[in-house]
């Protein structure tokens, strides 16, 4: 028997960083960039002005205020976009709207509400600017302008590798005129479920027989954490039947199996993935899904493709996902951490973890009051009861060894979900 | 000038949840279930066995124990999807695998644990299953049997109208054999930037010009929030140019300008979209974000798609998403909870909001030491500087009226992500 940390230790130890790819930047968002990003130029590019009002030599100003204005010659009008031509020189101003470049000469903006511009209103082409301005403040130099460089500077480092691009990264790209990027691609995982009591989703269901359900959230799960996923279905009990779909799946970047692991389970399925590559039979000290394997298939080319063999159970083959799969694929992804939030939460009823020692996993529901985090277990813990993980928000962490949590007690839950979902956006396939 | 609050309210109440579509469950991750799901059948269909052993009458083992073992004759060996022809008598047991269901007459399963079969292999082709079999433990009736509904009963609602689809509500979903799901579709959001100053990405940039970033960010939050943008790209300051950007922009289920909206910004934008809707221009108590246009554009088909006009400075817009469009998408998509997690952290320096009361939302970094959260800025917090984005894990939350806030006092905290973006999965764009 092996410890969760020593099986997650194992699993990680054997993947690798995927290699990097080149992406449109709205098509990269949630990847990890391959590259440093350095600006080649300033942002902004040129000192500009933050406010709407006259760019004026502060020098101009002076002494000015409501009982004695200081009068300026307006010479020019500039929109955001476009360059002043001419000069600003003492005594006179330059009609400016927010962004656009300070003129030359100029080294303050005066905004309009310091001026005798009341309606301070957009220019049209139906109105002619006023020719003359009263200015009722005095201004210092450098006031409401925006140094250029002030966001980013030309030459400085904007992005290092390995950052993961959200929304602010891709604006960042696409204000320095970054419309491609590297980011490490995303790794496809190929899913596969064996067992002769299973039935695809849409076909009629003999007695004794089950739909596969597995195959369903291990793949959404993949779709969740950024990965694609290949759907390979179901595979019979049979050598044929399952070297044929592992095959098929020898083309990703992982391989996922279910069932097929437990000590009781048929030899054909262990005998198959022995012999297309290597596989290794744990028993994890853990609760649920125990049984777990980890190796790798040969294809071909001689590439090796990591496989997890997960328990057959629903529930077991999710939390088995959660804790070895999940972090194996960010890790792929090029992500440096895959911890999950852990809270501290107070148990609202008693929970027991006798038997051989092992980590206990229980779902549960965590809740806030009055800044403390409360935890309740979602009803039977079966690990067949799949309908325990619709009802949880978090997983309990119970430690080997601790036999009984009394209420009232706290212990660690690993969030699932922040808001139980609601949260949700996309979190979808990728073609 | 409106309260952050009450602009939020008049947002939400004018917008509605989207029409259901049908979709296959796969493609459903993350959507909302537009229809109650009520179980077919019952979850397990069939009392099973939650081990691999032996399938008995509980009354045949009584007094076993691995001193007087009791023999029974083995009738049969099951598989599970199978189901066994024959019944189990007394005195008699079939060799079950786990999952399969039991058969008629037994009711409970000996695990091999609890026999004299050492090796407790899976049977194969080459070998020959023993014809007895010595029990070493008596059993209760029950023992080691899952019975048929324990995770669900026909008839029982399943998942509620309302309810997130996540991986585990998939995976529930296969189980009742369901391969498509009425789910409350996607919105999508048209983006638009309007202003001379601003260049295409991949386009050269002539001085006094800045590339538009916004669309590419606004477009990456609605992606982020599981929505689909449709990027128009930029409009230039006329009447022409922008109205035809607009009406491009009509199949969509919002449309989103960025600038344009303050006060001083030229007429022709707030002309432009004053005619081909109805638009309110407000002045909201918050910074960055201050400027802020509500209202909606009439199709020729007779529909009004609600448009938001953003501030063009790249936080600004960004923040403004986070507060007013993320909650419109998430009440569009069917989901009943837009609040952002709220965290109370200590400052790690003095935060000042002095000026016209206003809610301050500064880009800061919330970590965690020994169980408490602090906080700390960003650096420069104007909002033109889009970096102070790309370091921030979240937005302070300073209250209107609340001038000073001293380093060692506690604020509250809007966390955008949860462990700085490490957290990541697919969150991209659907087409």
């Amino acid at each position: 028997m092996i410890s969760v940390d020593e099986a997650l230790e194992r699993i990680l130890s054997y993947v690798s960083v995927l290699e990097p790819e080149e992406k449109p930047v709205l098509d990269a968002l949630g990847q990890v960039l391959a590259e440093e990003i350095v600006a080649p130029f300033s942002i902004p590019p040129l000192d500009n002005t933050a406010m709407d009002g006259y760019a004026v030599q502060a020098a101009s100003t002076a002494g000015a205020s409501p009982s004695s204005p200081v009068e300026l010659q307006v010479v020019g009008e500039l929109a955001a976009g476009y360059i002043f031509e001419g000069e600003v020189t003492p005594g006179t101003a330059v009609r400016i709207m927010t962004g656009a470049a300070i003129p030359q000469g100029a080294d303050a903006v005066v905004p309009f509400e310091e001026t005798d511009e009341a309606a301070h209103e957009a220019p049209t082409a139906a109105r002619r600017i006023q020719e003359r301005v009263r200015v009722l403040k005095e201004v210092r130099r450098g006031a409401n302008v925006r140094r250029a460089g002030e966001d980013i500077r030309e030459g400085e480092r904007v992005l290092a590798a390995g950052a993961v691009l959200r929304p602010a990264e891709i604006g960042v790209l696409a204000s320095i005129g970054r419309a491609s990027v590297r980011v490490i691609r995303r790794p496809v995982v190929a899913v596969l479920s064996t067992g002769d009591e299973l039935v695809e989703v849409g076909e009629p269901l003999p007695p004794g027989r089950i739909y596969d359900s597995n195959v369903y959230s291990l793949a959404s799960l993949v779709q969740r954490y950024g990965g694609i996923p290949k759907v390979l279905g179901i595979a019979r009990d049979t050598v044929e039947a399952l070297t044929a779909k592992i095959r098929q799946g020898l083309d990703a970047d992982m391989l996922l199996t279910s069932a097929g692991v437990s000590r009781g389970d048929y030899d054909v399925v262990k005998d198959v993935l022995a012999r297309e590559g290597e596989i290794d039979f744990w028993t994890v000290a853990m609760k649920p899904g125990k049984p777990l394997a980890f190796g790798c298939f040969h294809t071909s080319g001689g590439r090796r493709i990591p496989h997890v063999g997960l328990p057959g159970n629903p529930v077991s083959s999710m939390v088995s996902f959660e804790l070895f799969v999940r972090p194996a694929m960010l890790k792929m992804m090029g992500k440096r951490h895959w911890g999950r939030p852990i809270l501290r939460a107070i148990a609202r009823e008693r929970i027991v973890n006798r038997g051989e020692p092992r980590r206990l996993f229980n779902r549960c529901v965590v809740t806030e009051e009055d800044g403390r985090y409360y935890v309740s277990l979602t009803g039977p813990q079966g690990s067949g009861i799949l309908s325990s993980m619709v009802a949880a928000n978090a997983l309990t962490v119970i430690p080997e060894g601790v036999e009984v949590v009394e209420a009232g007690e706290e212990i660690e839950v690993m969030m699932l979900d922040w808001s139980h979902g609601e949260e949700w956006g996309t979190d979808r396939a990728i073609s």
